[in-house]
C-alpha cells in the first residue's frame, strides 16, 4: 500500500471542482471542501475526503437536495431556525455559522438550530468556525441509530456528537473538545477486527443487549460511562432536535441512504466573551492555564498533558506544510470519481510518501 | 441504628431557622434551607441536610461570608458577572437565577457568572430552577482538586458537575441530566470500603497514578470515559471561572476549610423555548418522546428505560407525601445543633421510620 502526501490547497480546488460538477454552486462546493479538507488537516479522517463518495452520491440520488434554500422559518434577534429541506449538512451549518456569529455580535448570546438536514461532517470544523477568535463555539447534531440507554435492546438516537472551541492566546488557537457521546468509534471496531483482535469488552452490544467482542455481533454501541452518555446524547437531541422542531432520532434515516435525507438536526451557537470579561484578559487567561496544563507531572511514558485539540492542532500545523496523507485505496477512489466528473487528478498521486 | 421520617416542610423550617440563627437573613436562610431540603427530597442525600454542619461552621469560621452583597461587575442586556466575595454558593446561585430567568423573559438567552463562591450544592436544583416551565436551564461549576487529565500524578481541577433541566410536559416536569465529571463519587469508594469491599479498578488513582482499590491509596478520580471527560470537566472551567474571572481550579481551597472560601465559580443560563417554538408544541414532543423512551425492549431485570432525573422525581413525589428519611446519625448531629442554636427540634425523632 502506497500513501500519497497531498497539498491541501490542490485538494481543496479539486474537490470544490468534483462538488461544482455534481451541481453545486461554486460557494457551496468550497463550503463542502473546506469541511472535507479541514478534517484531513486535523487527522480527523473518519470525516475528511474519505466522505467524498457518500456525499456525492448522496447528491446524485436526491437524498442531499441540490435546490434547498435552507430558508430561516423563525427568527428572533439571537436566535434562528433553519430548515434544510433535505440540504447537505455543510451547508446548513455554513448558513447557521453566519448568522450565529452575526447574532452574537451585537446580541452577546446566540443560537441557531437546523431542521431536517444531513450528516454535518466534524463537529470541531464547526465549533472553532463559531468561536473565531472572540467567542466561544458550540455545535452538536443527532446522528442515526446506534446507542440507547443502559440496559436496552434497541437504539434509540446515534452516538450524538457535540463539540466545543475557542481561542485560548496565541499560543493555543485551537482549543476544541470534539466527542461522540458512544463508548468508541465504531470504526475503532472494525479496525480492531480487521487486525484479527477481539473487541475489548463494554464497547459493543449483541442484538440481544449483552456485551459482545465479536464484529459479527455488534448491533449498538454502549454510550461513554454508561447513563452519563446516555445523558449527554439526550441533551444533545434537546438542543438539536427539540429545539428545532426537527425529526426525533428514532425516526431519522440512515446516513448511508443515497436517495434519502438522514433528516438529521444540528444546533450552532456562539457565546461573545467581550460580555464577560476584557477578550485580551480572557485569553491571557486560557493561555495560563493551559501552560500549566502542560507542566503536570506525569506518569512516566505518559507524554505531556495535553488539552483538547491539541494533537489535532498539530497535526494540522504539519499537514498544512507537507501535505496531507491519502491512501491509496482512497486515492483510487478519487481518480476514478475525477474521470467520471471529468476533474484534473494529475496531483493526487504526485508526492509518494511513507507517513501514515 | 434507626433512621427518622421527617416532614420536609418542617425540615426547611428548621433549617431556616439554623441559618438564620448563624446570622443570615429569613429570606437568605430559606434560600439555602431550600437547596439543602430538596437534595435530600430527591435522594440526592451527599448534597442535602447532611451540609448543615460544614455550611454553618463555614459561616461561623468566616470561610462564608455573611456580609458579602454579591455585587454584579459587568452586566449586559443578558449577561453578568457576580462577585460572591466569599459568600455561600446557595445564594449566589439565587441571585444568578433571578437575574437569568428574569433576562431570559426578553432576551431569550442568558447567562450570569459567579467568582469567588463556595459549593453550590445540587446542580439539578439550580438547572430546574432556571428551567421554570417555560425554558432550558442550565448550571455548573467548578470544585476543589480531585481530578487531571488521564496519565497525571497531580489533580488539576475538580470533579466539575453541571447540569441541564426543563419541562418535558406535564407528565413529565422534572427532566434533568446532572452529573459529576469524575467516573464515580468519592461517597461511593468510602462507602465500599465500610463494607470491607474492594474499590472497582479503574475508579481511583493512588499518588503516583497508578489505579488503586484500596481507600487508603486513593489521591485522586478518575474522569469519566477518560479524556472525554476531563474535556467536559475543562468545557465546566470555561463557561465558570475562565469567563467570570474567577480563580482557576488549580488554586481553589478545599471546600473542608471553615475558615478560607473555597473561591469556586458557577455557570447559571437560560434558553426561552418560546424563541425556537411554541411551547406547548416542544412540551408535547419532548413528553412524546419520553413515553417511547420508556416502551423501548429492554434486558431482562433492567426494568423500563429511565429519562435523566426519573429516579430523583419519583423519591421527590414519594418523600414530599411520607417525609424524607434522615439517618440517626445525622439526627444526633442535628439535634446537637438545635441545641447550639436553641431551635426546637423535637419533631425530628419523632416518626421512626424502617425506610432506608
Amino acid at each position: 500500500m502506497q500513501n500519497y502526501s497531498v497539498d491541501s490547497e490542490k485538494l481543496k480546488d479539486f474537490e470544490k471542482k468534483l462538488f461544482q460538477a455534481a451541481g453545486l454552486s461554486e460557494a457551496d462546493a468550497m463550503s463542502v471542501a473546506e469541511l472535507l479538507i479541514h478534517a484531513d488537516l486535523r487527522n480527523v479522517r473518519s470525516h475528511g475526503v474519505l466522505r467524498t463518495v457518500p456525499y456525492l452520491n448522496k447528491i446524485r440520488d436526491g437524498g442531499a437536495s441540490k435546490t434547498s434554500t435552507y430558508p430561516i422559518v423563525k427568527e428572533t434577534a439571537n436566535t434562528a431556525v433553519i430548515d434544510a429541506q433535505g440540504g447537505l449538512g455543510a451547508l446548513a451549518g455554513e448558513k447557521a455559522v453566519a448568522i450565529a456569529r452575526e447574532k452574537a455580535k451585537t446580541n452577546l448570546m446566540s443560537m441557531v438550530v437546523v431542521r431536517n438536514s444531513n450528516h454535518f461532517g466534524m463537529g470541531a470544523h464547526w465549533a472553532l468556525k463559531l468561536a473565531g477568535d472572540d467567542m466561544i463555539g458550540f455545535a452538536c447534531s443527532n446522528t442515526d441509530l446506534t446507542m440507547g440507554p443502559p440496559g436496552c435492546k434497541e437504539p434509540f438516537m446515534g452516538n450524538n456528537p457535540f463539540a466545543v472551541g475557542f481561542k485560548a492566546g496565541e499560543k493555543y488557537p485551537e482549543f476544541c473538545v470534539d466527542m461522540a457521546t458512544s463508548g468508541v468509534a465504531f470504526g475503532k471496531c472494525k479496525d480492531l477486527a480487521k487486525r484479527g483482535k477481539a473487541i475489548p469488552s463494554g464497547w459493543m452490544l449483541d442484538k440481544d443487549g449483552n456485551d459482545t467482542t465479536n464484529l459479527e455481533d455488534c448491533y449498538m454501541m454502549t454510550a461513554m460511562a454508561g447513563h452519563k452518555g446516555f445523558g449527554i446524547a439526550l441533551i444533545v437531541e434537546l438542543f438539536a432536535t427539540l429545539l428545532s422542531g426537527g425529526v426525533l432520532s428514532p425516526d431519522i434515516n440512515n446516513q448511508d441512504l443515497t436517495d434519502t435525507p438522514e433528516l438529521s438536526s444540528q444546533c450552532f451557537a456562539c457565546i461573545n466573551i467581550s460580555a464577560f470579561r476584557d477578550l485580551a484578559e480572557f485569553q491571557k487567561n486560557a493561555q495560563d492555564y493551559i501552560d500549566r496544563l502542560h507542566e503536570l507531572p506525569m506518569k512516566e511514558g505518559a507524554g505531556a498533558a495535553k488539552y483538547p485539540g491539541e494533537i489535532e492542532y498539530g497535526c494540522k500545523q504539519v499537514n498544512a506544510k507537507e501535505g496531507v496523507v491519502i491512501l491509496e485505496t482512497l486515492a483510487d477512489d478519487l481518480v476514478a470519481l475525477a474521470k467520471e466528473w471529468k476533474v484534473n487528478a494529475d496531483f493526487l498521486k504526485g508526492n509518494p510518501t511513507d507517513r501514515q
